[in-house]
């Protein structure tokens, strides 16, 4: 039998960023990370294989970082947990004996339960090489693409599979808006204005009710009655915790499946920790059950999870929720809660806008507007949320709105916090979008 | 006599947001702007007029953001401040009652007392579009150009003047390294490697004696006996308080000419306020003086005298510093103290560095090395002080480094902050620099 301090199951953002968390912390401790893929894929680049990057091995996890943290690497999949026994059952390998565990198995894609979609030529999103060369392959020799589902998946590979080639896309969302579960109204009317502009159909309030063809997809049928021919179906519509082997060992998952995880990232199960897709989480703002799942919430899980290991160093506060995309050459970002979720968990919030280019003067190359919305609670006038549209700089630029979050400044902090600008960087300083969005608010505040 | 409620001396960064903020606060106050320019420059846009932007005239502060915040101009001179009458004279208007008065005089160039220096094609920074104009024309016909003084001016002056020009430029710097006051040496190297490869030569260690020359300059020698054949000669060597009306009003300044402020940009005199260049100001970390200049400084100690001028609402916590330069394509930025300036204050600190491309995977267009270093206090684990260099996303992140130290953030607090990731904008959540740069310090933290 082999041996180790700590296993991990699961290479992607969370185990990966568990293991090294673990080395860092313990470094007496051996780490081994057992994973099923030969190769890992990293999760949010994989849209981007279809356009910008071309091709799955483009997009991989070097597993040269495992060499450097001294973790060692099985490759084989786990099929049991003998949690009293602190035993791994790998296929095809000696079992492993455990000090502590990390079990960080991620998420599959959800498939609907859609007449047809098992047909040849439907796929979902998967986290393997060898499956997304076959649908790269497809995309490639395909005339006509429908993507179920306009969340941010949905969006960013229309936005790739249009890119050098000649294909007719449509995305079939369900709500009114694409990325409605993301950003506010206005932001999902400009991101499918940006994706019409590519030349991509949407169609909204649709329901899918059937993939038809023979043995291959040859189209989609709307609950509408519509009809959409298709040669390649790409199902985008969300994913569900992959806790199998977890829930087998007897370990508590929720109703959704997720592993349930306390504050420090530990199961129900004696030295077993869970992070990532896998396990459950909350809101940072009111502590009830979050639905996000992303590969950066992941990863800081991961480093709660490592560090607790031996002994509690961290806590998790709960999902802020940050995040972007880019459409076309356009970053949308969001961090904490939208102003609908706001007015839906019954928040009186107060918004400040701010608009105006990057750069300054506005007359700099690469000069692209930015438009920056922070959301205050009308109380306390503590920072709630954000979202910023246009320049590429957003994507950073959100991560600060993260921090203010995190350190729940408010809208004084922020209008009054020391930012250094420069001419090719950023905005100027008398047009500072964070500042000016703040002031406003405050002007709404005091009044 | 004119009449308003708010008179605010100074139109630039610190003037115009002061007028602003007051205007936030203060919707029923007139407030009036008096200012001796037309026309009112970026300041810090000034080195790009010289080859990205081109003129003086594209790099202007619009006054449309006067009327859009119902602000009043005069432009003219203050010639004196009768500040018991609390009565403005300015040149060639009737005199103008004030209720509260803003001192936003911002700052000169320094002219070293060189012997040699006025002489004909001799200039230095001054925020002028006539002057700056014939000092364009003089570039244009120059054939080698000297820059006295390494700071940030020489060196995106050097870096603009090469583009799209025939002209030998040398820097002249009198301390080891150019950039030195600014960052550590590591990156002092980095950023004069970098304006060597644009074919700028740097002599530093080397004081300048003597501008020579009949009525036009000829030529620089320096005190080693070395001399530069030179026919224009820009000197960018620091700025100081332009407080001369402050002071001849009986306004309490200091040593070096500032005006002096209070915590809450309060002068000595009865309801006059100062902000910007022109007034001093203090460490964030340890309350001593400090000596940067920032039109983001500015704005921000704006924001404060803006909103203080009728009742107290913000207070000045001091000047973290922060700040970027742009040479080439690269950014290099900081914020809060260097790893010199902590030693030298007798901080014992332990520094964390993570470095990787900006994007993910890294042969996504566009994709660029970034390198941070983030400084700890060693005893509290506290952030001090952050360093980039490298990608242009650098510029906003700073900002982030910024407001952990504003909320005087833990390594810990840093580690496990939930920032948003994407393929095209940001290195990935695993590597995610910030992050990976606190964990590092961590464990020397730990030790």
């Amino acid at each position: 039998m082999k041996e180790c301090d700590v296993a991990v199951i699961g290479g992607s953002a969370a185990g990966l960023t568990a293991a090294i968390t673990a080395r860092r912390f313990y470094s007496d401790k051996s780490v081994l990370i057992v994973r099923k893929e030969k190769n890992v894929l990293i999760p949010c680049g994989i849209p981007y294989i279809f356009g910008t990057v071309d091709s799955p091995a483009k997009n991989l996890i070097p597993d040269v970082i495992l060499e450097k943290n001294n973790i060692d690497l099985l490759i084989g999949e786990v099929e049991q947990i003998e949690k009293e026994q602190k035993i791994l059952k790998v296929a095809g390998s000696e079992d492993i004996k455990y000090g502590k565990l990390v079990i960080a198995t991620g998420s599959d894609s959800i498939v609907p339960p859609i007449e047809g979609s098992d047909k040849e030529n439907v796929f979902v999103v998967k986290k393997d090489v060898e499956y997304l060369n076959g649908l790269l392959d497809t995309i490639n020799q395909s005339k006509n693409m429908a993507i179920i589902g306009g969340g941010f998946i949905g969006m960013e590979f229309a936005d790739e599979c249009k890119k050098n080639r000649d294909i007719n896309i449509s995305i079939i969302e369900m709500l009114p808006h694409c990325l409605m579960f993301t950003f506010d109204e206005e932001f999902c009317l400009y991101a499918e204005d940006l994706i019409r502009e590519k030349g991509v159909e949407i169609i909204t309030n649709e329901k899918v009710k059937s993939i038809t063809g023979d043995k291959k997809v040859e189209g989609i049928r709307l609950e509408s009655g519509k009809t959409i021919e298709a040669d390649t179906v790409l199902m985008g519509i969300g994913s569900k915790p992959n806790s199998k082997i977890a829930e087998q060992a007897g370990i508590k998952v929720d109703q959704k499946g997720a592993v349930i995880v306390d504050r420090y990232m530990r199961t129900s199960g004696k030295d077993i920790f869970s992070c990532g897709d896998c396990c459950n989480k909350v809101s940072f703002f009111n502590k009830k059950p979050s639905n996000l799942m992303l590969a950066s919430i992941a990863t800081n899980e991961a480093r709660i999870a490592g560090a607790n290991l031996y002994k509690i160093n961290r806590v998790n506060e709960g999902v802020i929720g940050t995040y972007s995309t880019v459409i076309g050459d356009t970053a949308l970002s969001r961090a904490g809660i939208s102003v609908r979720e706001a007015k839906e968990n019954g928040y009186d919030i107060v918004t400040g806008i701010a608009e105006g280019p990057n750069c300054h003067p506005g007359c700099m190359p690469g000069s692209c507007n930015l438009k920056v919305t922070l959301i205050f609670e009308k109380g306390s006038g503590i920072i709630l949320g954000g979202e910023l549209i246009g320049a590429k700089s957003g994507g950073e630029l959100i991560n600060l709105i993260s921090g203010c979050i995190h350190e729940r400044m408010s809208a004084n902090d922020i209008a009054t916090f020391q930012m250094g600008t420069h001419p090719a960087l950023t905005a100027s300083p008398i047009a500072y979008q964070i500042s000016n969005a703040a002031e406003i608010a405050i002007k709404e505040l005091r009044d």
